[in-house]
């Protein structure tokens, strides 16, 4: 083969709050040799997720935190190159947890899922038909229970994971608020995502904007962000509604956990339910979940939209953009080893 | 009949935040005469609730708020002294929303529960056997799961709701963590209700003792308090924990609602649920939960205790009293009739 070098982005210094470019380094190391049991990934795809400031952060129930000099924690999408595992071949495309570098050599428990779509682009694999669209699915459906006619509100509602809720609760039968920041945004929920309602939080005033659009009051909120956006969701809930926590890209740290109007008395009041969402927990279940999501795309029920930044370089700046909320759709950074492989 | 007056706590004027006794006053009106339909009460006990203190405050969804120059709506517990009513016989004892006063003319929609368990006092009906203990109940049953060998934290833990959650926690099998606040209801605790650790929230340092007692971390919080003492539980929970809530003892008043730590964090990574719990939704299955209570303090598995003022002089400043916590059981104020009934 004709060996390029590894390209990585580690964590150069550990942030207070959210990550920003200077905060990473690139750094050259040769194309890791595989060992038996192992092979080795080619990246073409690695995601941006607002869940990696918390990587960098806390140790979490699941994951250690990444420490400074780690190559940086990411979802990637790529084919395997070499193979000393009998279930992977060389060619496989798959999906995991393959660093922000060009090459991993890495075992199946790396691997999130097979890539096995081959009429959808390998992206997708990324989002909407990924922990994205997973994460919709099964949050939705599990923790939200939403019914038909029911009223569902959706913050980040154009995001990768919001855009995907708020059509599975169009599919369901929901009425569908999305609130997202911006005119662009408030106009994709409207016109891509099909939202019932589109409110745009930068615009003002949002607790009397959520009531008039929840006359019946909110029965399913799918929070992608807590802070002030969801003060005033909370404020609108009816008598039984679900609240499904599944991020927070308000809350630019927990380190100590920010200051917010204690939530009690409307859960007692609307006999409401907050419950956290993890994918993790459903790994067993993402065959399901992918069948649908696949079939609902395949049907135009469901459409995604991608950013795409192109090349390595734009790894180390991509969190705190998301935190900008500078990109629309699945925020994605292509990358391409400089040869081919022979 | 001999008719005496009907002595009336009526509120004064509107506090903001705990209800004092200066709000309330005391005045004498003719008994009232009953319509075709109703009969009338003579109260023998009215109980003293926190949530008394949100019925002024707020209106809710199932109540109106109290409005200055109202008789103070109460449960209370009484027999019957004349009726025209087809289901309600002179001589017979029930349990409802009769209010501070002696005598109440009602309809059946107001009683929350006949009284047939002559062989314990009349007063359980307004606690262990009455909404405090079905609160327990229901709340822990349905909402809390509790299942064998997990933790269970309850705050105010040696009150009318918390004593017998502790307990019925207790006959299920868990591992009970109760506080409260001072020594003498820590000891009752340890004592009479069979905690298996009590933590004086007062005697400071709270994050560590609780994270001390529960090594494996909080299976269920059941949260009278929020506040503070809620603060300090939400940091211990294990994954998958229940967290109920049922009243906020620490909280003076929600106009507007205090600032807190925000609970997302917590209840993602743990994938951690929050829910109300408002016992008016299980009037249906009283007559269950009821009978269980019933049997369990028959065979000494629940004890109760009683914190009994005497004279209706008492009640203007009880609710005031609870939230200083004076109070060691549940707060009833016995009233008398001052001549018999003929």
């Amino acid at each position: 083969m004709t060996a390029s070098q590894n390209r990585q982005v580690w964590l150069r210094e550990r942030p207070n709050g959210i990550p920003q470019a200077e905060d990473f380094g690139i750094r050259s190391t040769d194309i890791p040799k595989i060992a038996e049991g192992q092979f080795l990934i080619r990246n073409e795809f690695l995601s941006a997720d607002p869940a990696m400031r918390g990587w960098i952060a806390d140790k979490s129930n699941y994951w250690p935190r990444i420490e400074v000099g780690d190559t940086m924690r990411a979802f990637s999408a790529g084919t395997v190159m070499e193979s000393m595992h009998g279930d992977y071949r060389v060619g496989d495309k798959v999906m995991g947890i393959f660093g922000w570098q060009d090459y991993a050599a890495v075992d199946g428990s790396s691997v999130q899922r097979r890539i096995t779509e081959t009429e959808l682009p390998v992206s997708t694999a990324l989002g909407v038909l990924g922990l994205n669209g997973l994460t919709a699915y099964f949050a939705l459906l599990e923790l939200g229970q939403p019914k038909a006619n029911e009223t569902i509100v959706v913050s980040t509602a154009a995001g990768a994971v919001g855009s995907c809720v708020g059509q599975i609760a169009k599919i369901k039968g929901c009425r569908t608020i999305g609130i997202a920041g911006g005119p662009e945004k408030v106009e994709l929920c409207r016109g891509e995502f099909g939202y019932d309602v589109a409110i745009d939080y930068r615009a003002g005033d949002l607790d009397a904007r959520i009531a008039d659009a929840c006359p019946n009051g909110i029965d399913v909120y799918f929070d992608n962000t807590a802070g002030e956006i969801s003060d005033s969701v909370l404020k609108n809930l009816a008598v039984g509604a679900r609240v499904v926590i599944c991020g927070f890209a308000s809350i630019a740290s927990w380190n100590p956990a920010p200051l917010g109007p204690r939530v009690e008395r409307h859960l007692l009041v609307k006999r409401a339910r907050m419950q956290g969402f993890l994918i993790f927990d459903y790994v067993d279940r993402y065959p399901e979940g992918l069948r649908a999501l696949t079939e609902w795309v395949k049907a135009g029920l469901i459409h995604y939209r991608e950013d795409i930044l192109e090349g390595i370089e734009q790894a180390p700046g991509s969190i705190a953009g998301l935190y900008r909320g500078e990109n629309l759709g699945k925020r994605l950074i292509r990358i391409a080893s400089e040869e081919p492989w022979e």
